[in-house]
């Protein structure tokens, strides 16, 4: 054979960023094993070569946000109060999800995925830990509210291809002001600008 | 035969309501027309006879939600100043999807029933002039991004399986105050509480 053969993480890399590309526009459900060896040019034998199913797959593909998100509750965890830790929590995840926007709209709000992160003992220590100390000991019901229309809308944006013209930065910063907004100032005490 | 048939509109709904379920748990790229059959305990020929794709049959679900929002919408654009006509559209948008909770992740948020409904013209019509609306005619980024975060939250908040435990009521009257939060107090004028 004349051309060299891919390293083998290269291999993996590239099925893994096909099925991102796929999953983004089709959703995980939407997408197959056959489009994603399609979409990187090779057989589908050749993915089960490196993966044992799309689930797989779609595991991998999030696996670097939960660890950038494990990282960030480390960080805001041993901070004094709620309202900082919050306020640490919400610009971590706002960077994380422009830094992804491709991928942001597989954190929450596609069925097939909120399942398997779900399913996924190691993703699901990370997203209950974050929603802990985000909503507190005892959140009430419009700070239950608050929270999620947040985290679907942040999550959603990113993605949406409407939204493309708006530059990351511009996203980001916004992100932060609306989520002050929203995330409750009576009860965490958040500024309202 | 001795059971009488169920009359045609009434098997029609029968596919509508197993269609809607389904949707709303797996999606509309994770449910199959073999999957409807079964729930509604018919053959998939006998869906056939009703409708001529599961893409119809997801149409066929939203049209009444769809129907709903361009009354609002006939409502709201007679009024004089764009404050109170955003005041009608959001506070009959939320009224809406929570009225239909269920139904309500399938109206913002799944790529393929986005897709389906930027592709039927009469569907498109009333979902652009529900946003001309929304944005004003020179919407800033802040109020086109907070308009998608506000849509996306109360769209996947009232499907989320984690509010369940959330009444209807309860759930309109929060996210009616967390709109007047979110939608631009700058721009629009609306009230900070």
């Amino acid at each position: 054979m004349a051309r060299p053969t891919a390293p083998r993480g290269l291999a993996r890399q590239r099925v893994l960023d096909a099925a991102l590309a796929l999953f983004a526009e089709h959703g995980v459900h939407g997408s197959s094993l056959q489009m994603i060896a399609d979409r990187v040019g090779v057989s589908k034998a050749a993915v089960y070569y490196q993966f044992r199913s799309k689930e797989e797959i779609a595991l991998e593909v999030l696996r670097p946000s939960i660890d950038d998100m494990a990282r960030v509750i480390r960080i805001a965890e041993v901070l004094p109060d709620m309202l900082r830790r919050r306020e640490v929590l919400v610009s971590g995840l706002i960077e994380m999800v422009v830094r992804h926007r491709q991928l942001s709209v597989l954190f929450y709000g596609d069925p097939g995925i909120d399942q398997l992160v779900r399913d996924e003992p190691e993703f699901r220590v990370v997203t209950d830990r974050l929603q802990e100390l985000l909503e507190g000991p005892q959140p009430c019901i419009a700070d239950r509210i608050a929270l999620r229309v947040f985290l679907s809308g942040v999550c959603r944006v990113a993605a949406d291809p409407d939204m493309s013209d708006i530059g990351d930065s511009d996203l980001q910063r916004t992100l932060v002001e609306l989520s002050a907004r929203l995330l409750s100032p009576d009860h965490a005490g958040a500024p309202v600008s």
